[in-house]
């Protein structure tokens, strides 16, 4: 038995598993005073603010009673004034069920209620959202949307977050079509838009068109089957996806009904076998896995291969090693170039949606999104520079611009 | 047809009721641009805020990805840590269905929310409390149970809000049943506590102990009868309750369980008819009835009676008219003489629900916050100071601590 903290201080030593630890510590949990993460997350990382300054009796008669029945009488009347006088057309409910959180699993809701904080964190630094974490205690598809639709009135947008495939498509859907405000799956949507941008810079940088690459995306979890949709839109040439089980064909056996139609969309070829196999000249790399790819598959990719390596915090291929081989290397990390991230996305889609008070963010606006962010990187892509940084102050204006245009040229905006 | 602002601009006129305007105004709605109350409610009066600084990469690592995980993987291991290194120990959902809003009634949720920001804004100004307004799309008490059951993982504490009797009392019930979290009906028990410490003090100034008042209560709806069985368990002499029937009696036909259960335990003198008739000789007047009550009633009280027209905006008796003939005037107003006002309760209880951790409020916490209030007057009791004002900044760590205190000594505490 040892007093020692269990996880050491650096915020990058590689996570300690649920899985891998196995075993629960003896004796209670003690992080250590110095821990810099730990010093960062005491008593939480958001608070609620006021907003109006209540110093005396006549403030408060003005934003509480009797003053407030009023706008309650004014917004019963004439519902729309409640995107004027309520904070609701400016807030995001981050919703998740805890199942699938980073690559950390099913640590339930409560485990998971640091990461949906840091988000709301995002949301208001980037955009200025007021977003709000909501850890459910249900799992069950009709629970979670009974839940969801049952809060809908309290909140200008819905972002689903770190819930499990593929239980996460069916339950977007179902809130997608109950509800007349944004839902959104970040893990989907936000890598997908953010994966898409970086690969329009990345091939720019190779000289090629997007039509002309044949890629491979490892996983077909929420963030696989999202990413591998978006390209098929944008006109990707081709594109194989594997799971655990290996490539995903057409006819393969036990095939969900997710995976089934992403088998009749893909893999033009009809490749069998193993992701390493698939790799073999492909002209792009997509790791969404948790795994690992072998220095010797990265090497057998055509000349000036793109590997976008975004397991996180171990990409499925170290970036050094895959540098030796490839033009184009991206990870998930921000200690290395070319960081996909979706805060890259997420903030500025729902500015955008939520400035026009859209009624939903359709496949065109995160389309608009994608290409917001290659402008931004424009003719200055490079290797090491094939998406903007997260601390670029263009990002979430001009991301949340083309979203808003893009709102209003389909028709889905209300203002 | 008119295009002039539906709304007098003055935030003490009467409401306008919705049951009273009857017809939609043609034009659309817009607000006085000078009206302070419209100003004071545009863009919502709350807002979410990080509590830690992320401008830079650094930061970021250690607030969100990949930093974060190694606090998701300890609660996930250590649960009790959620508590050190989330926001959800000083948060409380304040929700509601917009069944029973102020005196507007049924108005819904969405034009509930300004009432549930503007208690968020109190809960913060108070007693440093993050509440979040949830604005509920059902009112089946068993939706809204299962909602609130999901929620409960990022919240500290429930206070339920504006939600009609009788469908409150088994709302809180089964909350109370299912959840290791305080359920707190402000409407209830904030009422009741302020009501019965005011009492006391009220008590002291016309020389009396409270076991030797008759009290009669006008209303039956949440606060009525929270208030009645609170001042029963702080053993007031004898309490008789009437609805929009008249007194409450047992055996009287129709009674719902709640009012039955509170026949059997009011009314010794089984007195039937009006309210007006119960406050011959009586000697405590509560009014939680959205009535009216005529002088002439006021007037045939005992010597030295105490009058609590608490109805808000409209007292069931003006107060200069109650004056010409009790000895203690109270009522819901901030533009009167001692305001009995649930926000001297509510942020200081849940402060010390969450200070302590506590698993639920229990009677004696209740009873400990009314206490505490009391005290504050103390022997500065005088006709026009029963109760503190809301602006004495003794008084919500004064209510706090005392319901820790009894939180501790009931074993209720986990801190």
């Amino acid at each position: 038995m040892s007093a020692e903290p269990a996880f050491p201080a650096s915020a990058y030593e590689p996570f300690v598993r649920l899985a891998e630890a196995g075993r629960k510590p003896a004796a209670p949990f003690r992080p250590d005073p110095d821990d810099p993460v730990f010093a960062m997350h005491r008593g939480g990382k958001i608070g609620i603010s006021p907003t109006v300054d209540v110093t005396d009796r006549a403030a408060l008669a003005l934003a509480y009673t009797p003053g407030v029945a009023r706008v309650c009488t004014a917004i019963a009347e004439h519902p729309e004034l409640a995107g004027e006088f309520t904070w609701v057309s400016n807030t995001v409910a981050v919703v998740t069920d805890g199942t699938a959180v980073l690559g950390l699993g099913d640590i339930g809701p409560n485990a998971a209620m640091p990461v949906m904080e840091g988000k709301a964190l995002l949301f208001k630094r980037f955009a200025g959202v007021d977003a709000v974490p909501i850890c459910l205690a249900c799992t069950d598809p009709d629970e979670i949307v009974a839940t969801v639709a049952a809060l809908a009135p309290s909140f200008g947008g819905i972002n689903l977050e770190d819930i499990s495939a593929p239980r996460c498509f069916e339950i977007e859907d179902r809130l997608r079509d109950l509800l007349d405000i944004p839902v959104f799956h970040d893990d989907q949507h936000g890598t997908a838009i953010v994966t898409l941008a970086a690969l329009r810079s990345a091939a720019r940088v190779a000289g090629r068109e997007l039509g002309a690459l044949r890629a491979v995306v490892a996983g077909a979890g929420a963030s696989g089957v999202a990413v591998t949709k978006m390209l098929l839109r944008a006109g990707i040439g081709d594109i194989a996806v594997s799971d655990r089980q290996g490539l995903i064909y057409r006819g393969r056996d036990g095939l969900n009904p997710v995976k089934a139609a992403l088998a009749a969309r893909t893999n033009k070829a009809g490749l069998t076998g193993s992701t390493e196999s698939a790799l073999k000249d492909a002209d792009v790399f997509i790791g969404l896995s948790a795994g690992t790819v072998p220095e010797s598959a990265i090497a057998a990719m055509a000349p000036g291969a793109i590997v976008f390596a975004l397991s996180n915090p171990d990409p499925e291929v170290p970036p050094d090693v895959a540098a030796r081989h490839a033009l184009v290397v991206a990870t998930g990390r921000s200690d290395f170039p070319n960081q996909i991230n979706n805060s890259l996305a997420f903030p500025g889609v729902f500015r955008g949606a939520l400035d026009t008070r859209a009624t939903r963010i359709t496949e065109g606006m995160k389309l608009a999104a994608a290409a917001a962010l290659t402008r931004l990187v424009g003719a200055d892509a490079a290797p090491g520079y094939v998406i903007p940084s997260q601390f670029d102050d263009r990002v979430a204006p001009a991301v949340a611009a083309a979203v808003a245009a893009q709102a209003r040229a389909e028709g889905v905006a209300r203002r």
